[in-house]
């Protein structure tokens, strides 16, 4: 048992960790050679550009302006100074509405603290049970400040049970309201958004094959019989998958041609050479720039065939079609309802934003993708309980034994003690680290091939999986210890109502380590988010090796975006530890509180300045985001009452029966109020967008503006590019903030100390 | 232990019982004057009329024809004689589909019963267990041929573990080609269904209120904007619950008068007087003709006035409205669409036929809606599980000596040994019994209570909790003797895995328990159910005391139709049987193929000559069947997974795992690919009639077509009714079947024997 002092040390390492990361990201984004790590998303926009030749080389690469490194910490209210609207404007709706998670968890937690120090504190201060009973085992004064302190069967538990109802009340008060204000957000977002091909537009899976027709005349056809006065235009769909390889493949060989130029450049001495085998660990050693541009020189012929092939070959076309209409009204139509008999034919939807569509899943047929479901199912559900045993399989294998049986020439290195206790500390937990990491990219791996055929939705898919596995593994098993797998054995030869009391009674024993685990995952892990310390080591080699003009440096870049599938279920793990103490070791919710605030600062400013969303969903995620903090509550809710149980306070614990009652109720509730906002698009608000339309561009040719809206990405030319991005220019709107004089960044109207 | 004898003995009461029935039922149908007992649904079709009063008195009354008798189950083979196509012509498509049940059943269990008994019974009644190893315990021959037969850890529940594999596979095909076939019947009978008004209408409910506009205009300009080529007209919904009440009580008083008057006229001597209190029982004496007539005079007056403020009353105006459209592609698109962002306001969905609307429940608003169904989920909860409570209470009330106390003058009667025995013996029943027969009065209650809008629907509903409550109280009441509430508070303190086995190993000893009830529930109810006797003894009630003119008999008669929501239910309760004794006791199989073959012939005869439906939803309800057979399947796979493990077949019983995941997976399969016929419609099938229609009838006027077609029934004038019936007889289309001498009925071509 952790005293207040261990975890006031504790707390001072992290803080001291945190501290250090915010120093190294404050000097470090102050250098102008690191503009693109810090700042990219300002550079994305056309707002700022590279330092102008003109000035010193020493000040291109150095701050040496003294007065940029007093104001330290300046960029914290920078990042709360642009206003929400403006914030809509610069990053999107679906960035704005993340950051408000961080915003409902202060909202949930700040009044929860004050009532629980107010009330619950002093309470369990008094109740005297360490005291007078267990004389024997020392309990920490934080056992004092939680329900552990209270006498079993004493009256006092009232008061936390009163308390339980009240926090519900106030966590389903917040709840609703922020479902009603993004539910608001995303009905006026999509209002006053401007014209998107995706508003017209309806994707069509799984459209029959037919003997006399192509796919584009059965589609033109099918439509114009269905939809007669509505259906304007439709865009099918080209199997590219091994046309896009085929150019990945071209750039990445690109890529290394440039190095080796560069490499030759710098040392005209000896011409480079490389072994074309896996990695350039083996294989034959050729001339490395003579290899890769004959190797460019096959791959653009190939890439030449393949586009062909893939515009003539009716094989190439996939069994999917974009469906333009000529109204909103007659697409959101479409996408609601069924067109035949056949429920697995000629399925429609929402098309996605062209940057949003994962193209390629729009192949794959009804029948398949309810069976893959099945396996992703079944084998999440593997993963979830049982992939602890190919990590204890690795760590068997990788243990001091068999490296020294394996690689007897390092015999002599690892008997030094030293590096044999590193080793030996090290070992078991780097295959579960390593597992840990690429978690996320199996789970995104895992919806894929459910045949999702959107970035959003993946993106909303892995984080519910990563939600559950988070849930199990990290929350439940940390409060009992061992394995997903054990517990799950111990859960079926448990009764149903032990299982809560088991847990219940471990909770107040782990509030210390979920402390920690705050402070280390939290606190630290946001500070080092702010670093980005891999894209700028990333960026830092790109520019040293790669770049060659200001469009390399432009592609060496990498703004990133929010990671919804990985970032927003280990929040939710915050509102689950701060919803399950709440009741019980008050202690925990500042260290929460100080979580929510400083993440919410560094995100904002992250958002502000750095990520560029890869699409943008309206605030599509919110009804899942609720959904989860639901389903905290419930599991809080039944933990108290497991709690309460095992304290025999026989007359309050069945009082709490309700709650949970409640709280489905509420959910219900909330679903039928708000959810269709995010399901469905209401056909008053299609008419009013389309009569304004056609009052204020009677002579609008949606033909044409639809026509290459829905290409394959490899397929848009260049010039496509370019329109695109005269456009995205046009909608730009110059800020009117006036002053933002502490962010070093570029607006329209403003120019700051830095660039000079 | 019942041995085969004892259950040959109450197969033989039961099998007498039956018969019985059968006979009276063979007598009673040929005498004319219960003709409209049995044969009601031809009276209403106008296919059979009253005798002619040509015909001598008697034979008016009586059959004297010995032919009629020597024939006396004819009526089973002309039961099975008419094709399903005119039978759906005849009854509608819900009652063929209903029937399809029971076939499904017959599908499923006798191939299970052969191989059960080729395969299972050979392998059980030579395992020797309860031969060798209890020899104390006498066991009977049923026993022997079940799965307890077989050794603990035998390798024989190889056979058993393949046979439950087999039989949920066969199961899975019958349920999937069934599901195929109906939705196919579905589709097909809407598509040639005649041009009816729900087709072309959307009820709309939760009109906003507006201070400018009435409802009327309000619901017109609403749809002129969002629906601006398609709205065609609208019918508001008066409140008229009160003016239908008023209706009532006349009619029931008009009953009275007839009654008095009749009674009146065979007894001149006495004017017939009656108490005005409740039930007659108490209050004032007066002239039952003066009474009466001067009551219907006052309600007369006061239906006038109130359909006069009805009319005229804003506040008598719900805010919902039948919307109907120009076409059927309109009006499908209205129904599956949202109008506003607020999804509480202007919710619409399919109008259903205008006999099928329940009225009472349209102007309920969205927010009272979810907090009703709280209520009723809530109190279904409290129903299932604490339903012995008040029948303990009632029964504490109900014995012998409160009786005495509270009646002492009984005392010398109930003292009579015999009496008091009987007494005894009854009593406690008595109480459960009344409970049983309104349970599915209080669930359709609950039903109406919740806010449903249409009979089908409500009959839908009420049938899924009565089968959740057949499941928990009769099922696994009957498998762990005790309440529900005591199986509640022991599976809550069990473990998981514990429940399948402790049931599991219950389930053979229950065998002869569930025979008995087959044969007395199902045999002897199923003859009970075509003898009529309720409607019987109330037919001639009402024939002797109220008929006066041909209009009136047509009134006393009482069709009936199937009661869904008791039926079906019931119905599940032999699936579920069979499903869970397949692999453990075949010996079972056999009384459920009886009692389905049996039910079957009844329930088609039933519904050729009797059974008059109130609304026809086109097989709305196959989806519940379906998932209610899947539920048995999953129940019987743990069950029979939770009794091979308390048999030690260690081996086999881990592969039983992947049996209810395929059957999840079957079931989502199955919903993917049929569901939406039930509750979606098609664009493409829509269009299809919409062209047809065009062609056909350019110039039919919809508008008045629909004009009065969806108006509160107390508001149909009589014109109205003749109206429709003249409509109705148009479509009647003249059998076209060549035999049908064998069953007494007047078909348009033929006569048979009985009238003459």
């Amino acid at each position: 048992m952790a005293t207040i002092k261990d975890i006031g040390v504790a707390a001072g390492i992290n803080i001291l960790t945190a501290i250090g990361f915010l120093v190294a990201f404050a000097v470090l984004r102050l250098q102008p050679f690191n503009d693109r790590v810090y700042f990219p998303k300002w550079y994305i926009k056309g707002i700022r550009s590279s330092a102008s030749s003109t000035t010193g080389a020493v000040r291109r690469v150095v701050n040496l302006d003294y007065r940029a490194y007093i104001k330290i910490l300046n960029w914290m209210p920078a990042a709360l100074q642009m206003p929400e609207l403006e914030l809509i404007e610069h990053a999107g709706l679906d960035s704005v509405v993340y950051l408000r998670i961080y915003l409902v968890g202060l909202k949930i937690f700040v009044p929860l603290a004050f009532f629980a120090f107010a009330i619950l504190v002093p309470i369990n201060w008094t109740g005297n049970n360490l005291n007078s009973n267990n004389n024997e085992v020392s309990y920490s004064d934080i056992d004092k400040l939680s329900i552990s302190n209270i006498q079993p069967g004493s009256s006092r538990f009232w008061a936390h049970l009163l308390m339980a109802y009240a926090f519900s009340f106030w966590t389903f008060y917040v709840l609703y309201m922020e479902y009603a204000n993004v539910t608001c957000m995303r009905l006026h977002f999509l209002v006053t958004q401007k014209r998107r091909p995706d508003q017209y537009t309806v994707l069509v899976r799984n459209i029959p094959f037919d003997p006399d027709e192509s796919v584009s005349e059965f589609v033109e056809h099918f439509f114009l019989v269905n939809h007669p006065d509505h259906y304007l235009t439709h865009q099918i769909v080209y199997n590219a998958n091994k046309l896009a390889k085929l150019v990945e493949e071209k750039k990445t060989k690109g890529n290394w041609l440039v190095y080796y130029e560069g490499k030759y450049e710098r040392k005209p001495s000896k011409r480079p050479k490389n072994k074309i085998g896996f990695w350039g660990l083996w294989g034959k050693k050729v001339d490395s720039i003579d290899y890769y541009t004959s190797e460019i020189e096959r791959l653009t012929k190939e890439e030449a065939e393949e586009r062909e092939r893939v515009k003539k070959d009716p094989k190439a076309i996939v069994p999917a079609a974009f469906v333009s209409f000529r109204t909103r009204w007659a697409a959101a139509i479409c996408a609601q309802t069924q067109q035949t008999r056949n429920p697995t034919l000629w399925l429609t939807d929402w098309a996605s934003e062209p940057r949003d569509v994962y193209w390629q899943n729009l192949s794959i047929p009804f029948f398949k993708l309810t069976f893959r479901r099945l396996i992703v199912a079944v084998s999440f559900f593997f993963l979830t309980f049982f992939f602890m045993f190919p990590i204890l399989f690795v760590q068997s294998l990788a243990n001091i034994e068999s490296i020294e049986k394996k690689a007897s020439f390092l015999m002599p290195i690892i008997e030094i003690p030293v590096i044999k206790s590193i080793i030996q500390g090290l070992l078991p937990g780097i295959a579960l680290k390593i597992f840990l990491i690429v978690l996320p990219t199996i789970l995104m791996l895992m919806s894929k091939f459910e045949g999702l055929v959107s970035l959003s939705t993946l993106d909303r898919r892995s984080a519910s999986k990563y939600h559950i596995f988070l849930l199990i593994n990290v929350f439940l098993g940390s409060i009992i210890t061992g394995t997903a797998f054990d517990q799950l054995s111990e859960f079926a030869n448990q009764s149903a109502s032990k299982i809560p009391e088991m847990i219940g009674n471990t909770i107040p024993m782990k509030a210390t380590f979920f402390i920690t685990f705050i402070m280390v995952d939290g606190w630290a892990g946001v500070a080092g988010e702010i670093l980005r310390l891999v894209p700028l080591v990333m960026y830092h080699l790109k520019n040293s090796f790669l770049v060659k003009t200001e469009k390399d440096r432009e592609e060496a870049m990498d703004p990133g975006s929010i990671e919804f599938n990985v970032c927003e279920p280990k929040l939710q793990l915050y509102f689950l530890l701060g919803l399950v103490y709440a009741t019980v070791t008050p202690f925990l919710l500042p260290f929460i509180i100080v979580f929510f605030v400083f993440a919410y600062v560094v995100y904002r400013h992250q958002i502000i300045n750095v990520y560029n969303s890869k699409y943008e969903s309206s605030a599509a995620f919110w009804p899942d985001v609720h959904q989860r903090i639901i389903v905290a509550i419930i599991i809080s809710q039944i933990l108290l009452m497991g709690l309460m149980s095992t304290k025999k306070a026989t007359q309050s614990t069945p009082l709490l029966l309700f709650l949970p009652v409640l709280t489905i109720y509420f959910n219900i509730f909330c679903k039928g109020r708000f959810e269709s906002a995010f399901t469905k698009y209401p056909l008053q608000e299609a008419t009013m967008k389309d009569t304004l339309e056609k009052a204020r561009e009677p002579n609008l040719n949606m033909k044409e503006y639809l026509s290459r809206a829905y290409i394959h990405p490899v397929f848009k030319d260049k010039e496509d590019e370019n329109d695109q991005e005269e456009e995205f220019g046009k909608v730009l709107v110059p800020t009117k903030r006036v002053s933002r004089l502490n962010t070093p960044v570029t607006s329209i109207n403003y120019s700051t100390e830095i660039i000079p």
